[in-house]
């Protein structure tokens, strides 16, 4: 079968797409199926070739979603989004690409010859308002930004997309990601990243947000896992609840930095410096910092040991 | 000021723009304001002039829109729907009229002089899936109908549009209303007033559903209270949370059954046959039956009595 990655030109994405590569199959209609070719779609993507079927362009333009999603595909993982600083900042542009764009995407879907299974990239951004300290998997969505309002609209497409069999859907609230490597980004969450990243390469860093707040997070290699996990799993498994809240840990920005200090010295972790910026700290505050996930961890879902099992990942690639 | 109904040829709409009327005044940015006009939406009016300014169109044409919010309406009660069953029969209707046109009465709003206050209509239709007997503020909506898909994400946006200051909104989870006058119409709650009405009319009635089926219901007086109360409370006491379950009672069809023959005699009670329809079971069974809402009534929302009480606002009306 053939795979369409969205957003397949970022980090998750051609991640994924080369962990689908690695691994060459993917469960099916007819139980594990060959990959037979993967299709990455978006805006741009980085110099070189990596052997992917490459589409440039939007997703909430209809040539460029007939071109992407062809008869034979079988599996979408839907990771294109603006992100959440990008959304708050520009209204009309979050609602064109995070909403129309997600429902465009469906609306290709539903016209293929055979429901296709869905993954749906959505967020702890869900969440937000009053919030418990520990959040369970019966917490109510309550975004407190345009991005995590976008994201649990979608999660409610796919969920009746799938119920009308138009396809076979499954939404993750995806942790904060760390260590993402590359520069920062225009997401609000981009510091939980660079704290670490920036001062293993012997550069400065600024945390915008005290060293209290606590992140809810989840490593690369685990994140990649999820997406093909949950995409495996056989639709019966997903039953009426197509959503899940991904696993995590639980880490404050102080205990970050400390296990930073004793994995890469505490001269690394001296380049971080606090400079407390009001915007992303109200976005990031309206974030939930822990939660309780029963339901992943009896679908098979896992998350990282600790902290220290995060930061060895990044060193390792960094082959630092 | 000025408000707008759409829905507003409808039996609610059209009770509410009464009630407005006889009441003359809504809460405004001022304190208690007069209602100067009061402007009704629909796609179609009953014959015979009732002294409000009707606009005859669809709420997803933008010139209709133009015309229904003129820069002195202060706010819009927002009723119109593509009902139930309607929306589950034609999948790409409901999406049109139930999230296209909330979302392009929404952006209408934006563009106002000043934000005005919006009550979105939603449903218990909100919620399905695996529900616990008793429902209650902390419920999570997971609807099994394409119509409850529509008004969750009317609510998510809703609330939205509110944290940008676009519109000051509200959304009310509304019980199924008893007893609505009229003709059955394609709403698979239809029955809940089917069984009154014809008996108590002299006609039969048949019930699809069994009879220990339990609805969560409020009165057309009850509901059109609720209405104006939501739009008059200050937007400090909806804060975060804009979305509210409407107060109800819980009543199995067998009670509302023993209740008519009680007050309108055997004889009426009767006329009522029980013919299954699993297409409208199938539906009805996803909804919730019962309820705790303490935030609504902590707000002042209040409920009727017993289903006793509605069957007599429904014979004092019709005269008998």
């Amino acid at each position: 079968m053939r795979i369409l990655i969205t957003g397949g030109g970022g980090f998750l994405g051609s991640r994924l797409a080369r962990a689908v590569a690695a691994r060459g199959t993917l469960a099916g209609a007819r139980g594990m199926e060959r990959v037979d070719s993967i299709a990455v779609l978006d805006t741009a993507f980085p110099s070189g070739d990596d052997g992917f079927e490459r589409i440039t362009g939007d997703i909430t333009d209809p040539a460029v979603l007939e071109r992407a999603l062809t008869g034979d595909t079988g599996a979408v993982f839907h990771l294109a989004a603006v992100v959440s600083a990008g959304a708050e900042a520009d209204f009309d542009l979050g609602m064109r690409v995070n909403l129309d764009g997600t429902r465009a995407l469906l609306e290709r879907c539903r016209r293929l010859p055979h429901a296709p299974r869905f993954v749906f990239t959505s967020s702890v951004a869900a969440f937000g308002g009053r919030l418990p300290e520990v959040l369970d998997d019966r917490t109510t969505p309550n975004p407190q930004t345009s991005y995590g309002m976008q994201k649990v609209i979608g999660e409610y497409l796919t969920t009746e997309y799938s119920r009308r069999g138009f396809i076979d859907g499954r939404s993750l609230r995806l942790p904060t990601i760390v260590v993402r490597p590359g520069k920062p980004n225009l997401a609000a969450s981009s510091f939980a990243s660079g704290i670490v990243r920036e001062p293993v390469h012997g550069e400065a860093s600024i945390c915008p947000v005290p060293e209290a707040t606590r992140v809810w997070m989840l490593s690369p290699d685990k994140v990649v896992a999820a997406f093909i996990h949950a995409h495996d799993l056989p639709s019966e498994a997903w039953g009426v609840e197509r959503v899940v809240n991904l696993p995590g840990i639980s880490v404050t920005v102080r205990e970050m930095l400390d296990t930073l200090a004793r994995i890469a010295g505490q001269a690394v972790a001296a380049r971080v410096r606090f400079v407390p910026d009001e915007r992303i700290e109200r976005i990031v505050r309206t974030w939930p910092g822990d939660f309780l996930t029963p339901r992943a961890l009896a679908l098979g879902f896992t998350s990282d040991q600790d902290f220290g099992a995060i930061v060895r990942q990044f060193l390792d690639e960094a082959g630092r």
